[in-house]
């Protein structure tokens, strides 16, 4: 099946409207007809060949929402016409421990949505900047959440799972002061989750023009990171500090924030290294410096569950595809509250 | 009570002998006659002002080992004729979470052997490098091992209890792989102290020299850091790995060493810091980079009843209290297997 998507053909080109091939759905495949798809840092990164090894054509997209367009004979778990959602997992080895307890995201043989090896032409994954996805059942998630709110769901196939996976793992909830550092994409669905989660949430920011957006959000405290003052009232209180900013920034500020037995996790990934941080601010009082990457399947099902339960969907602004370069330049300022999603029907217009 | 130590007077003077004064025992102090005090690579910074903040004169010395000579009217557990054992502690707030938990260790209160502020003459904690020492009873630790092993008892005292504390928390035992990094002081406890809990020792060292050592101290397997193929062999498979080298290196060759959710502790300080590690190296498996200092009191008494039960002690070279200096020039090539003690009653001579 010949479908258009919005791609790049080489790291110097602009995005452009471009045909592709889907496969036709196996035994185990769902076929979904996207309806949003959720703009992501990594987008622009892979897209651009600002990490190592992009293959073009290269069509971006993991935050992907649609609907059930067509089921293969042994699907037993959707059906045509639900509304579903696929996340950075198009595809995993399926037998290992990390597949067992659903932990995909950390499995060695774990295939991304876009740019990872696959049998389909043109031999890599192409993702949702697309008409049309084609993806094995167990990759596909349930979304309960009313269809006007679809748009607002497709980020937390991303930035949701990405802050609610550290947030349950380390045990964010009553009783449990969390910070949030950055408040992007990815740190103001980190607000959203943990103050739904129940813990006290302290957002961490640069910028004195967020501290109101931030309480909006969820946020019981507001920290302008750039003053001692301030941070110095927090220290050794956090149980949990979540940390989203993917440039290089001082560490040992927040890790001293933590109480013993603290941790902060990383989920952003800088072009180049954070400054080294003090092995003393780790010591003195048993702190973890950890990392976490998106989340598994099941726990990304648990995600989606939860936020329709509670009504909690990204804050968004909607682009057509035609628009995606200016998306991109604007997101590189930060100059968006909180996540473009791309409308995909406009695509064929 | 005026007695003799060994301390430096100035940070260029060498250790020399001088009196110093102990206060009288009060209701709640144990008096203990020192009978070998181990010698720490903390002693050499600490009395060399290496580290900020070092009072003259300073007596080093926190893995002590002794008889009780006196005991406070209100001292109930300890009586005089004991085995008794004093670490790096010898006070702390004593109402705090941590010392509530027994984590003195992590108590902001807290009051080193040495170094430390006190009431007592002259104003800062003096500490085992001398023929007797006052402490309150709860930083006083019982010891049951055969008198004739007493000089080997002493380390534990420190490079006991800052291997064992982390093991303990992070859970080595029966069916987990630990590796211990760096064959010194601390090391050559961690992996007597580990293969003892039972679980698979992989040692650390960048010495060929000491692969046979490292098997006899009960590593299940050594491995020679320098040499990638080695390392690789062992890639993504530890649960746990304990990191007791101060010099910087390259932690990123050890954390990609760990299995999704392992973690590394470190328990060495370097003057300089290690090069950053990289955010990949904890994302792409929720890995942690974590600290430990020391233990609390009653986790090190713990760690003795262990070592008593299971014969362990420290692997020592004993010297005379004049020979301190060149104890610590040898230190400093890392030629000594595998801690200094010294024969407090040497001092007197």
């Amino acid at each position: 099946m010949t479908i258009l998507a919005y791609g790049a053909s080489a790291a110097d080109q602009p995005l452009s409207r471009m045909s592709i091939t889907r496969r036709a759905p196996g035994p185990h495949d769902v076929q979904i007809q996207i309806v949003y798809c959720g703009i992501c840092h990594s987008d622009l990164h892979q897209v651009r060949s600002e990490w190592a090894g992009t293959l073009y054509p290269c069509v971006p997209g993991h935050e992907i929402v649609g609907r059930i367009a067509a089921v293969g004979d042994h699907v037993g778990n959707h059906k045509v016409g639900d509304l579903v959602g696929v996340g950075c997992i198009v595809d995993s080895c399926q037998h290992c421990a990390e597949c067992d307890e659903g932990l995909e995201n950390y499995c060695d043989g774990m295939i991304c949505t876009y740019n990872a090896p696959t049998a389909d032409v043109p031999g890599h994954t192409l993702g949702g900047y697309s008409q049309q996805i084609v993806v094995h059942e167990r990759y596909v998630l349930k979304i309960t959440h009313p269809e006007e709110q679809l748009a607002a769901v497709a980020p937390l196939l991303c930035a949701g799972i990405t802050t609610w996976s550290p947030l349950r793992h380390w045990g964010a909830g009553p009783g449990k002061k969390v910070g949030i550092v950055g408040i992007g994409g990815l740190g103001h669905m980190g607000v959203k989750l943990a103050h739904a989660m129940g813990a006290h949430v302290v957002a961490f920011t640069t910028s004195d023009s967020k501290r109101a957006d931030a309480h909006a959000l969820g946020a019981d405290e507001v920290v302008i990171s750039r003053n001692p003052d301030e941070m110095a009232a927090h220290a050794k209180s956090f149980d949990f500090i979540l940390n989203t900013v993917a440039a290089p920034h001082d560490l040992d500020a927040f890790l001293s924030l933590l109480k013993r037995d603290g941790t902060m996790a990383l989920v952003g990934a800088p072009a180049t290294p954070h400054p080294s941080p003090n092995v003393f601010s780790l010591i003195l009082r048993r702190r973890s410096l950890a990392g976490s990457m998106i989340g598994g399947i099941p726990e990304t099902q648990e995600m989606l569950d939860f936020c329709a339960e509670h009504g909690i969907t990204s804050d968004i602004e909607m682009i057509r595809a035609d628009e995606i370069e200016a998306a991109y330049a604007r997101m590189l300022k930060g100059d968006v509250k909180y996540r473009f999603v791309m409308d995909i029907a406009t695509m064929a217009a």
